[in-house]
């Protein structure tokens, strides 16, 4: 059972979960190359033994459960960072720790073990993001559940240990420190300025354009004027809802279209580069959060933040949002790196 | 001029550096291999010219400045994060931002291209330590510097950009935020316990004993119950003092010790790893923070974050930090993943 530990210097908690230590790491063949054998894949069909026994699945008629036939498959992850069934712990008041009670599941994205966001037809994003839904809904109803954070990690440098393309969701206990910021960021917005800070930003956004990268009729797509990495993206639904859970359905297909759009901006222009995404939602805590507005982040891995960020938690970033922006957008080529992981 | 620039929704600065994208990149032939030409290395002693002219250094007499003869040499960034000089910037309410005004040097530890911390001798690292005791005296001096932070990065995991071995010192017109949350929590826990939390944390290591690595007359070495990274070490003074720059000559010579101490433990035990450190002191904006207790904080790259600690802000640490120490102290030879950068 993985464990939470808090630092009595900091007040935060840090996950501890060894389990994690024995992931495959012999699926990336070389920095920066894809293995191209699939037959030891556990995300491959056939080898659905491989994994835990499915949650939920999206399946052709007839196919059975843990067999092949399946669009996308959920599966309890092996290495689990929070699971149920807590152990008691003794804490201390030098030593707090707690359960790191949670869930932590694999969504496999397709049977195709060389595809990913980017490379699949929007139907088949359409049912990545609607699996999303499900098992937030799922995972969010659970009393001790506060936070559901959904993520991607592709290619080796993004900190995947398993090539063939997945999400990973967490069910948390508590409400994560990044997210407890934008909350209090954004309550001060809606109470100083009487407007959500998203919504503000996507309308200066439109109408500033230098950090746009592409748009639709329920998203907009750009560089956060803030942002913490290079050709970072934020993707940002115009209707103002608190959580992702609450999407309709033609956002949904909307959200398929620019969430590949962007992706493939990445794998077209940055030479096929490592990239994370991850889903800022509202807390499932029972709180009021209707003032939050749920959006999704993305950005590549073209640098290697040291000790600086690390000892400080404040970042670098080597370019400007404005002209990554111009980069992904078409718009200029001028970039002051040259893309492709040659700096580090 | 690098610039700050505010995340309106969680009110975290960014440093956007755009000089910092020129830095060299060719210096590091392939990952995890150093460079083993020194004649292209600016760091290098004959190659002095290829840095902005020095600012400081530790020289043999009748050496001139700028030429060979140095021992310990500081120049200013060539590709700063922080620098004087500031231009004016149209900070808006929507898109709030204001220079980056500090300073950014770098100090290079010795002429010795193939050399680190851990393989000088003790001598060595204490003219290391002096003379960021007086670069950290004449930055923290300024006006307009809240905090002064020194770090190294070694290694090309590390974020280094060039092989040859230094430390880099940031002063900064803010208070960092993990530093402002050590000062809430040392602040906490001087009225809540009406003790210093690192000095708690001292005498309860020495007494637990499973997380200490080494110690000596002045200094304890322990990985924290809460690391963040695995063989996370925190090298804490046994005196109490609220700045690194009161530490007293013995003091000094202790602290050399146990430095080169724990990163030849890097070295040995993890295969040459790369690895970061950074001193965590007090801030020197005027204001009282007796109740603070400056400290080293050391970590090996041995993982890659991902999305997950991205999105969150909270780490998952794939060890355990009593199991680090174990292998560390060599106290035992149990760990649950391989050493060596195997797991991503």
């Amino acid at each position: 059972m993985p464990e939470l530990r808090q630092n009595i210097l900091t007040g935060q908690w840090v996950v501890v979960a060894t389990e994690r230590a024995a992931r495959p790491a012999h699926f990336f063949s070389s920095p920066r190359e894809e293995s191209l054998d699939s037959k030891d894949c556990p995300f491959c069909p056939g080898n659905e033994a491989m994994t835990p026994p499915e949650v939920y699945a999206l399946r052709l008629a007839a196919s059975e459960a843990d067999g092949p036939g399946w669009e996308v498959r959920v599966v309890p992850n092996k290495f689990p960072a929070f699971a149920e069934g807590e152990e008691v712990r003794d804490s201390t008041a030098m030593y707090p720790r707690r359960g790191a009670e949670g869930a932590h599941e694999v969504i496999i994205h397709s049977p195709n073990h060389f595809s990913d966001i980017s490379r699949m037809d929007e139907e088949g994003v359409e049912k990545v993001l609607r699996v999303y839904k499900n098992r937030y809904s799922f995972q969010s109803q659970k009393d001790f559940v506060r936070y559901v954070q959904i993520i991607v990690n592709h290619g080796v440098e993004s900190g995947a240990s398993i090539p063939h393309s997945h999400s990973q969701l967490f069910a948390l206990p508590l409400v994560p420190p990044l997210i407890q910021e934008e909350i209090a960021g954004s309550l001060w917005h809606q109470k100083s300025r009487g407007k959500c800070a998203l919504c503000a930003m996507v309308e200066a956004e439109l109408e500033a354009q230098e950090r746009l990268i592409t748009k639709n009729r329920h998203f907009v797509a750009f560089s956060p004027f803030a942002a913490r990495f290079p050709f970072e993206v934020w993707i940002v639904p115009r209707e103002h809802r608190d959580s992702f859970e609450k999407m309709e359905e033609e956002e949904l297909e909307s959200m398929a279209f620019i969430l590949k759009d962007v992706l493939s901006r990445y794998r077209e222009r940055l030479d096929g580069v490592s990239y994370n995404y991850f889903i800022h939602t509202a807390p499932c805590d029972g709180s009021d959060y209707s003032y939050y507005h749920w959006h999704l982040e993305a950005f590549p891995r073209v640098t290697t933040p040291g000790s600086f960020e690390a000892g400080t938690l404040m970042m670098i970033n080597i370019t400007t949002p404005e002209e990554c922006s111009d980069f992904l957008s078409g718009r200029g080529e001028r970039i002051s790196f040259k893309p492709g992981g040659e700096i580090s």
